[in-house]
């Protein structure tokens, strides 16, 4: 086990840091405690390539996105390295290694410049053993967590590529819309294929399967879609949730 | 939302069943509250294919398993199946579906015959919100399930199918052993096959793979390992976490 240190000195310091209580966890905390978060939070820019911790690393902080993305990856004793998932600005991350000892169970690299603000992790124990009603919202966050991973595990296990290519593309866009949808990938399409799962080639595949059956058309970054009832049809069809997924 | 409703003319009162505080969420909680458990309990046998709760019921109930094997499975819209979990005697299920108006996320089909006792979920929240201890306790216990989800999602994206079944062999070994190995099966090859998310074409490819490459011999149920070193390295350097799998 290694421990993380937040060096003030690796980094400029950036002020502007998102408002915590912008976070679902904490929106309906008490002040003094989002205050204590506050002050004892230290928040950097890092260039893509910089690693926030690793896994087995001794985990003290946790962290919020305030701009930038997030990679949340493992490595296999073979050296091959599987991502669990990508995190866009606004996400809480590391806080799932809540208990003493507790080492992080995966990598977090940022893969976009990113502004990220580190928080101690005892406050947060703190929190929950004195003031049983943030106890139960911090379980119905790690309960949301734990259901997405379950849909996950579905996705993986019986959908096809082009399916979760789909999926992918409707929970960017998240509504049904009438008519022409157009929309930008958020981050490069190596790395969505990784997100997804999926090696390059099959990912090119499953791209080339929409256009070809769905109608959906790529252009560098941008992807059209001239009408959402036929991907939604196609993909939702091998899901245990109807579109637009349900906040669970 | 349907509601699941325990009718008690619907199978034997089953006494003798497994003492609560043999389960680890319980292990350390107050007398009270075990008593509170126990009294509101209801134990009942069910034979294979007794469908416990569906997927939308809504979550009244948490329970265990005294004895055989529940299945917790997911269904696509398209019809398709997806099993989650196939859980042993000892294993606590429904917990997570906490919270008021929450609604199980899967369903749970008794695949051998099994002795079950169903618990009000009420007793849990109450218990959560009325004893810090308990509610780390409970986020412990949900932290620890989320981990092994995380193993599986990356299990299901970088291990073969053989590595697959070598690491499901070797869980149920689960301590190192030198010279050859003899175990059972704890359930069918279909199923085992289903916990994998394979169909058994690819799961009898995984198990000729195994018998060829790794000297892993097959009769019936019963499977012989001649030594475990080549198992596990051959399963293991998939993952990102040696063998034995340490207790997350």
């Amino acid at each position: 086990m290694k421990i993380t240190v937040h060096k003030k000195c690796q980094s400029h310091p950036a002020p502007n840091e998102l408002a915590l209580d912008t976070v679902p966890l904490f929106k309906n905390v008490a002040p003094e405690f989002l205050d204590q978060l506050k002050s004892a939070s230290s928040t950097h820019d890092y260039a893509k390539g910089h690693v926030v911790f690793m896994q087995d690393d001794v985990a003290e902080w946790f962290y919020v996105v305030n701009s930038g993305w997030i990679k949340l990856f493992r490595q296999t004793l073979d050296g091959d390295e599987v991502i669990i998932d990508i995190l866009p600005a606004g996400t809480l991350f590391g806080e799932t290694e809540l208990f003493s000892n507790h080492s992080f169970a995966n990598s977090a690299e940022v893969v976009q410049d990113a502004k990220i603000t580190a928080y101690p992790m005892s406050l947060l124990r703190n929190q929950i053993s004195s003031d049983p009603s943030f106890a139960v919202q911090m379980l119905e966050h790690i309960l949301h967590g734990q259901r997405e991973q379950t849909k996950e595990i579905e996705h993986r296990t019986i959908m096809n590529a082009s399916q979760r290519l789909g999926c992918f593309l409707l929970r960017l866009i998240n509504v049904k819309k009438h008519g022409p949808v157009v929309l930008h990938l958020p981050y490069d399409k190596t790395l969505i294929a990784s997100r997804l799962g999926m090696q390059s080639e099959t990912f090119s595949r499953a791209l080339a399967r929409l256009k070809a059956d769905l109608g959906v058309r790529v252009k560098g970054a941008t992807i059209e879609i001239d009408s959402m009832d036929a991907l939604i049809s196609y993909t939702c069809s091998a899901c245990s949730n109807a579109f637009p997924c349900a906040e669970e």
